[in-house]
């Protein structure tokens, strides 16, 4: 395993290539880095310029008097050779390049000798042709996009690999926006030195990361690929989505990162293989990485459905019949008989339980607390559609507080609009796993126990 | 056709069981339709009570002197029939019944004795056991939910018929937060005299509603289904989830709208037969509808795929290829030629076509306009991430333009947050069809070429 320490958290960073036009890349990914509550030294290099957003200006890397960790470089491409040869006389070892220019515009020459020194020199790149990467604990974000336009997330522990920044960025910016909490966000564009495989393998003895996700559109060391994965994904879930799997998404990754994509069924395959989890679009991936990232490992594969709404326990139901790995909780005959002298008749004791459109909290709490002690029930999908008038919003709390107990995982369906949407912040800050639809909620159960039961 | 006109456009209304306690059905119920801007005569019946909210209560319906057209009715299911009598010799001719208590809960004779009652004097009914119904355009409200937990959509296409009251209000709600627009929404539970192929029957003449969305757990009468059904989805769009279709969901139905539910098998084929568009999840049901509520009618099944960002070409691509009609269009020789003399090497000319990250407002707008009029795009897929700094914020009122011509269908992508979301609802607002994931984009555009090519 390379060790990736000093990407994630260098002591300090000199920045090659700062603009002072706001609008360029130089410019806002140090404006980005001011911001984002790095505290170690940042130093920025520019050749024409004797101080930017009032920080003085080196005309080389060489100039600056101080131990220099990592170095971000946003210069055109023609220039990165250069500025990559003072860094190693500098002794810096560990750099992202930015710049695009590369093999992904067709100069793979370029790309090669700029790969050959590195490698001969023992140096270590992220890209070129990324985004970098941001660390949510260290605070680090060497991310271009402004922080306006791009939120950046909490601290938690999904880390996500990416070759796209676009795929990345996109994803970061609505994963924050839905409260999903990250550790690390890799955008490692051409992967001409350090690819994903070198990174999830760092990301594996990780100890903030608890899921890896990974976005690829080709790898390009097959053998290391498989290996590193094997290793990793008996220690932390991998999700994975491959850009390119059919004949016409396979052409068109040609003429992006510059890497010729594989067979779709060999990739298939070979994550089946490996133990990587494949997601079936970038919003299921989210949704399975957020179930890894809050959930603690279920005893079975035996899900409990209560529901204040009897159409939603029929569809949970159905997703459960339709998935790989699940069945319905057969509840013991001693909590049937307890639930049915507490509740008479005004609710369907059975799975699911229904606790019908008036349901209170006081039908809640005691619904969780049988289905919380027996043992039949390993997992508990719990349905709250607030709309109903009798439901008070304390019910936030008592969720809160038996996802605390961490006994069975809970996951919390509800859908609507706004009054919903702030009920389900308050539940997510609690670090309880909810989803809006049922189907959505059950396709993730359902990988969390294919990852941890089958 | 059975004509359903004074459920939603009334004369007059008289609420029978508004209660005085503000947490009852029937108080929220009359609020609700006080505040809804339903501009029509409310009269409210109340054996106990002389005036609430400040409003006359009559002892009987009976005693109302003026002519009724609607009764809405909120009574334990015992005082049903005798009010129902009294509505007879009132010769109100439509009622809802939104209460519970019938062969949902075993109580099948008297559902039963209602039943014969309103057929034998041709009385038509929506419920019981339902939330009656919201017309977007008449304003008519019978939804005993609270509006600040329960969001009412604006005037649109979208009519949902749901059998579940809880799918039927969770769905509303989170459409109408999702910026979906609704002509009609009929709730209409047990389906004892009216069900859902009466309203569906009704829809398809009804001029507001362009596309039908149909919850159901089971029907009663299939051939009035297929014959229904087969007409209806000739005119219009018809997108329906079947909730019991699985042996789990299937018994958890019989405990719930006490209806038996059908063999999956059997309902996929009829679904197939009548030409009902079938939806795998509720989250899908809202893609579809929304797709279909906005679109025009696409001219083929060509899709160009124009984007700001690599991979999201690339996935979009693999959705299309796995996609059951689309096929990538192939720009024209001419346009081609033109477009790569407008871009030189900075854009990959072709599907994708790929502005890249810099991409400015005048790379789509050439790249529209150009693809607006090669014969051979059917459908423009526009990814626009709004993350990168290059990109105005006018790209919004271009693509509202665009739409506005309504040459071809123009789907957005944009995935976000708080930024993304912003400019997603000024386009939504303009008339746009927008999605956040490149995936549910293209099934929605295949499943709107199901409909209207194959």
């Amino acid at each position: 395993m390379i060790n990736l320490d000093k990407f994630f958290v260098p002591k300090s960073i000199a920045v090659i290539g700062v603009s002072r036009n706001p609008r360029k890349v130089g410019h806002v990914l140090y404006r980005n880095l001011l911001e984002c509550g790095y505290t170690g030294k940042i130093f920025i290099v520019n050749k024409n310029a004797n101080s930017i957003l009032g920080k003085k200006c080196y005309k080389s890397v060489l100039n600056i008097n101080e131990k220099i960790d990592l170095v971000i470089i946003s210069l055109p491409a023609k220039y990165v050779l250069d500025v990559v040869k003072e860094c190693n006389k500098k002794n810096v070892r560990d750099l992202i390049v930015i710049s695009s220019g590369f093999g992904e515009v067709g100069d793979i020459g370029l790309e090669n000798s700029l790969r050959d020194y590195l490698i001969e020199n023992k140096m270590r790149m992220l890209g070129p042709n990324c985004l970098g990467l941001f660390d949510a604990y260290s605070k680090l974000d060497s991310i271009f996009l402004p922080r306006y336009r791009l939120q950046r997330p909490e601290p938690g522990g999904i880390s996500f690999v990416t070759q796209s920044g676009a795929v990345g960025s996109a994803i970061l910016d609505i994963a924050t926006n839905k409260w999903h909490r990250f550790a690390k966000f890799i955008s490692y564009g051409n992967g001409t030195v350090l690819d994903e495989s070198d990174i999830v393998a760092y990301l594996g003895k990780d100890k903030h990361t608890k899921v890896i996700c990974l976005y690829i559109e080709a790898v390009k060391d097959g053998n290391k690929f498989i290996k590193v994965m094997k290793e990793v994904s008996k220690k932390k879930p991998i999700i994975a989505i491959k850009g390119g799997i059919t004949d016409v998404g396979s052409k068109a990754t040609l003429s992006h990162t510059g890497s010729l994509a594989g067979n779709p069924d060999v990739y298939f395959g070979v994550f089946k293989q490996v133990g990587i989890i494949r997601a079936e679009s970038l919003e299921e991936m989210l949704n399975f990485a957020s179930i890894f990232e809050r959930s603690i490992k279920p005893k079975g594969n035996g899900v409990q459905i209560i529901t204040n709404g009897g159409g939603y326990g029929i569809l949970s139901a159905d997703a459960i019949g339709l998935s790989k790995n699940l069945v319905l909780a057969e509840l013991d005959k001693e909590t049937i008989k307890y639930l049915r002298l507490k509740f008479s008749d005004i609710v369907t004791v059975g799975n699911p339980m229904d606790l019908v459109g008036d349901a209170t909290i006081r039908r809640y709490r005691i619904s969780l607390d049988a289905c919380m002690d027996d043992k039949n029930v390993d997992i508990i999908l719990l349905i709250v559609l607030y709309q109903t008038p009798l439901l008070s919003t304390d019910i936030v709390d008592i969720i809160a507080e038996y996802n605390e107990y961490k006994k069975k995982p809970v996951v919390v369906v509800s859908t609507g609009g706004e009054f919903t949407e702030v009920l389900r912040l308050a539940l997510a800050k609690n670090n309880v796993i909810t989803f809006s639809f049922p189907e959505e909620a059950v396709k993730a159960i359902d990988a969390l126990v294919d990852y941890y039961i089958k």
